[in-house]
């Protein structure tokens, strides 16, 4: 017995990866179930041993749980109600301020006050949070991350109490799954994989690669009457226009992109 | 025996999934076998679950083998030998213009020529590289990112032919272990995790938190006779000045902060 399984270990770890890379899917509603302690441990843990640029780990991890931070975060992260109800959120910023006091003490230069520094981060943070994510889901939890930890960082920065070389750039929700949402479908493989050099679609080969997500995404909204009436609204003919007319309009990227030059400012990645 | 291994399961799951992430080590040397493509393919699709905002999946992966373009890339990725000895580079890159040419055949508006949209697409192409490598891992092959991908970003766009609207952030190579390094050790818990907000730590906090790396980082320089030399040279006495002083100086890293902006510029996501 102990042998059979030693012998068929390489298989099983295989499909239980990607059984867990595979089976993702955000999950936006949780029960009220707790994140053990030992639990949430063993996910930062994954966390911190993903690459890091160096080994520099240019990052930290807030954990909240308490409700009142958790309201004053919910409008920066656009009012999306898991934000009060998932038992925790994950903030990953990206850090620097940590080693440059090290540096400090060290009588060592200090070269990380620029945007080359916030990108490298950001990168670790990145890194960082995707670990974590898998190790949750191995862990039977759903999480789903908040795009809005980028687009408000500099309210979640004075949310969290974050000072000079800190900025929040990714986070996730995090609990136990009251949900099971249908998977949402992926753009084909070679609309994303490119073999030895960039190989550039025409506008027709990249209608023929949407035409999935387009049949799909559409359904979804047409089945949610909240989603069907904001597209009728918004006089959207086409996934494409929900997409740029609802969700992603020019005027809120413009908005984010300076907040995000703000706040990095503000933290000196920036020259002023 | 089927009961059985259907009660363990949960439990082996869990496992396996830790004994990859925990188990990660960045691997340099490879040997000459070369990735089956059925293996490729299955890396590449786990890279394609990973969550992205708005599931707009606003990146490309790269899948450079060929050896005239590996050795390309081998001045812009910092002359590390890995480049050219490993059988694949996969650089994933920040990607608009895939959704951009969707938008423009259906006539929807296009705000993706901006900072926010560089971000959003670098930080879904690192959860999609992060997902790769760790389905690597489970296949047993070995990573080593190369943050040489961002630094020299504009040269490696040209290598690659990337159009206005890509740019590349992450990347690493990719091939079976022909070495086993040790572990490389991870700051401790309390120096990444913080509770409910940022818990700014005193210097003296700091050092402590350094300790270890400290002495393990040292250790490791002296042990090797070229880095020894190349630590005595700089007059570096501990290892915060062999990060600055060595490896991350203030002046490579303004350097790649300008060409990080003008390749931005280049490519479409910033205001000239």
């Amino acid at each position: 017995m102990e042998t059979h399984l030693e012998v068929s270990k390489p298989f099983n770890r295989k499909d239980e990866i990607y059984s867990v890379l595979l089976g993702h899917r955000s999950i936006r509603v949780y029960d009220d179930r707790p994140i053990p302690e030992e639990t949430l441990e063993r996910i930062l843990g994954a966390a911190t041993r993903a690459s890091s640029s160096g080994n520099m780990q240019a990052y930290s991890i807030i954990v909240t749980t308490d409700q009142t931070l958790k309201g004053k975060a919910f409008e920066p992260h656009f009012r999306q109600p898991m934000v009060l109800k998932a038992p925790a959120l994950l903030t990953f910023c990206a850090d620097f301020r940590r080693m440059r006091k090290w540096l400090l003490f060290n009588e060592a230069p200090d070269g990380f006050d620029n945007f080359m520094s916030f990108m490298i981060a950001t990168i670790d943070a990145t890194l960082a949070s995707q670990n974590a994510a898998i190790a949750a889901e191995a862990e039977g939890l759903g999480i789903c991350y908040l795009g809005s930890t980028l687009a408000s960082c500099k309210e979640i920065a004075e949310i969290l109490h974050c000072p000079p070389g800190v900025v929040p750039v990714v986070g996730f929700s995090i609990g136990y799954p009251k949900e099971q949402p249908e998977d949402r479908g992926r753009l084909p493989m070679n609309a994303i994989v490119h073999r030895e050099v960039y190989n550039d679609k025409s506008a027709e080969e990249i209608q023929e690669l949407y035409k999935q997500k387009e049949e799909q995404g559409l359904r979804r909204y047409l089945k949610d009457p909240t989603l069907k009436a904001l597209l009728e609204k918004s006089g959207s003919k086409n996934l494409a226009q929900i997409y740029t007319k609802l969700k992603y309009t020019r005027e809120s990227h413009i908005k984010y992109s300076q907040c995000v030059m703000d706040c990095l400012q503000q933290q000196g990645f920036m020259p002023p």
